[in-house]
């Protein structure tokens, strides 16, 4: 009792930014083993992707996760000024070039800045993100040095000095399932989460380049192929 | 004929953020006297601020300055992350420490990351600004150290080398002033712009900290105390 009310009065550490996917499921999950559920905060945003069973599986996971407070924000803008794969119902998924079409512009720079202005509100001086430049498809926006130098703006910008923390940056997805096991939450990320293009929660579509890329970050880990689960 | 058709094909080469305001009225004019009008766009955010007027005066200003482009966008998301006297229609404006309660926290960003979104789309490789850190009221979102920071990071998301240009960042009021004299631009500006934090145009309502700022500059430039114009 006595140690709950303590941790209420400290409020919100760190704001997550939940996407419903794997990589921020895990992070949330981290957050939360570090600071304690009750002072981590998600935020999901809503920007025309296609699959909006994403958000719903973000409430899920931020309930289960108990965290404090989930947030659902919509940046609806994106297609007026730009154009993606990923906001298309449509479009036949490829790559071009160095980078995929489903790369939407400049996403993570709004979702941390977006994060970060929410978490100053609540005095919270964290946002957690899980991207991850290892096997990160080709997006700029997922590398560490694009996070460092959003950090800086952010801090600029607010005049607040929020940290960025982006603890899978230099892991594999391999690595990334050792730990959700090592937390006991193998299971109940590979079930709970949608990382498929075509909107198959779990393991997926399994032909999406989202879909190859998890698989093959399970078998390394698991050490072999593993039959697929809904 | 010959010169028209060479400019086209060389498309867009900035993109302005345009407020409806002094200074990025004056921006647009600059902007466009550097490229050729045809090699210009601007874009106007909506994102919740009081007086929707602004739109109408960046309207037109862009076709009076015969802009190739201009884009409005809604980005209504701020009310549910933070809170600021300029998304309220009722609140006091007022000065809690170094920061007027007018401020939007973190909007430059968004504006800035926006636009060099839609720069990247039409191929342009320059976004210009009329942020100003000299008489800039306290927002730490209109420092050089911001602009320099938030262009890294733009630069970085994007993997595309846009470039933020903030002709007016130690420009003071007056010297906008003389400038736009001096572009014969002086009545139009003054008339025809909208920085009254109680939505009232040209020299505004005369007593809000946006009207004063404004009223001191013009009357450094000009030399002495000016009769008020609608």
């Amino acid at each position: 009792m006595q140690r709950k009310q303590v941790r209420q009065e400290q409020g919100i550490k760190a704001v997550v930014v939940m996407s419903g996917g794997q990589d921020s499921a895990l992070c949330a999950a981290l957050a939360a083993r570090n600071h304690g559920p009750e002072r981590v905060a998600a935020i999901t945003f809503r920007y025309g992707q296609r699959h909006s069973l994403e958000t719903k599986y973000a409430r899920f996971l931020a309930r289960r996760f108990s965290l404090a407070m989930h947030k659902v924000v919509k940046l609806d803008f994106f297609d007026s000024i730009t154009s993606s794969a990923l906001l298309s119902k449509n479009a036949k998924i490829e790559r071009a070039g160095k980078c995929p079409n489903t790369v939407v512009e400049g996403r993570n720079a709004f979702f941390l800045m977006a994060a970060a202005v929410w978490a100053k509100s609540l005095g919270a001086d964290e946002v957690w993100t899980g991207v991850s430049q290892t096997d990160y498809s080709g997006y700029p926006d997922c590398r560490a040095a694009f996070v460092r130098a959003q950090e800086k703006a952010a801090r600029l910008a607010l005049d607040f000095p929020v940290k960025f923390k982006a603890p899978f940056l230099r892991k594999t997805k391999a690595q990334e399932w050792a730990l959700a096991d090592s937390m006991g939450l193998l299971d109940l990320i590979r079930e709970n989460t949608l990382t498929c293009y075509n909107g198959i929660p779990g393991d997926g579509c399994g032909k999406c380049p989202a879909c190859i890329l998890r698989r093959k970050g399970l078998e390394e880990y698991l050490g072999g192929a593993v039959p697929s689960k809904p």
